[in-house]
């Protein structure tokens, strides 16, 4: 016997997958998003759908991470639009000076313009988009993906990524961005040059980040700045490694 | 060094994304298939993209089965028809019994007939429809999935099926069907069910499949049906199980 009842693992990854669909005909994900998604869906059926302290250990860190940061962004891709717009929204409610900035692998001026008022329907307050005309470019990223808004990722420290490219990430981290990433595979570029890896699904993540910045509005900073220095994310991605690897 | 350029593998990849969504656009494909070959690029990815001795074995005894069989028929659904559409045909090329019938889990007219004439362009004799007036039902499989052309999977004893779910693959082996089954994932229910699991990426798989044949045209079949009563099709998913989790 378990709380969890047994239908409900398979359930919530049909859910995922239609909120996808529903994504794609809205205009807000691509094609190329759904052949991700199919990735990120054989990484979470190897750690058994379910969150496990690796993340969340991670989200602690990340938690601290973004409480303490003075202008901290969180980065949004078609997919994560589509699979976790209210989330996304819910995190951004939680603490006052977080961001959504619309970030897109294709990019069109309609699709991110389509996210961006996507989010805002859902409740946020503080969206911008990455490619507009007095954005600033990062360098070693090519297409549109290189533009930060002024009032975002352009002046940001600490940037959350959710299911993103590689070379993003690592263009990020050398442009001295404190990353931490969104990844079901603890192998995969992003998650293994971002400084702090979250190896969960993107929907349970974020509820778990939502509730401990909640937990962490009320913590004293000496105690987040002992959390995040104690932290070795190495560590922490050689155990999810180690459970897609053994199962356990 | 080795002799496969270290290019090779992502290019192949890539290669096979791109046949897909030619597929999709082309009306072969569907937006679901994109997610499920999602799922099979990271599996084909923790397997190092490459054949192993356990699906070469178990091709082995596929070949057997297939070149013994007197009526044997390939199950070609949207995914398949898009990927492998040429591997598909130099297969039923290599032995004249041989037919392919088209299978669909997102059926229409339409995408069947398509799919069909798709497969007679790149050169195939034998191919049939599954969802016909004349159809037999197969048990225990709803939607239009269930249909069996009498021509082909209805009177067939030994049927491949490539990218297939785990219900009709369950359903073809209740009715008596040997069944074949190519998936990259060894713990998927198509892989635990089938009697031989070749878990092995489709385009490889294939290719190396009709080798066999080519082979097997020529073999005794004593020969052949010792291959075959040989074969423990658990030991070689159980060693499929080990190389992705042990990445050995």
């Amino acid at each position: 016997m378990t709380d969890i009842p047994v239908t409900h693992p398979r359930y919530h990854s049909l859910k995922l997958r239609e909120r996808l669909l529903v994504g794609l005909k809205a205009g807000l994900a691509s094609e190329a998003g759904l052949l991700a998604h199919g990735r990120g869906e054989a990484f979470d059926y190897l750690i058994g759908e379910r969150s496990h302290d690796f993340a969340s250990e991670a989200i602690a860190v990340a938690s601290a991470l973004l409480v303490t940061a003075p202008r901290p962004v969180v980065s949004v891709n078609g997919n994560s639009a589509s699979l976790a717009g209210a989330e996304l929204v819910a995190l951004a409610g939680a603490f006052a000076p977080l961001a959504l900035e619309v970030n897109l692998f294709h990019h069109s001026p309609e699709r991110s313009a389509r996210i961006a008022e996507s989010l805002r329907s859902l409740g946020a307050t503080r969206v911008v988009e990455s490619a507009t005309d007095a954005a600033i470019a990062l360098p070693g990223v090519a297409s549109a993906r290189r533009n930060m808004n002024p009032d975002g990722l352009a002046d940001a420290d600490v940037v959350l990524v959710a299911l993103e490219d590689g070379d993003r990430c690592h263009a990020l981290v050398e442009a001295g961005r404190t990353v931490i990433a969104i990844d079901l595979n603890p192998m995969s570029r992003t998650a293994q040059t971002a400084h702090v890896s979250i190896t969960d699904e993107l929907t349970r993540a974020l509820k778990l980040l939502t509730e401990q910045i909640v937990r962490d509005r009320d913590t004293p900073t000496v105690e987040l700045a002992a959390r995040i220095a104690a932290y070795d994310n190495r560590a922490i991605l050689e155990r999810g490694i180690r459970t897609i690897r053994t199962g356990a």
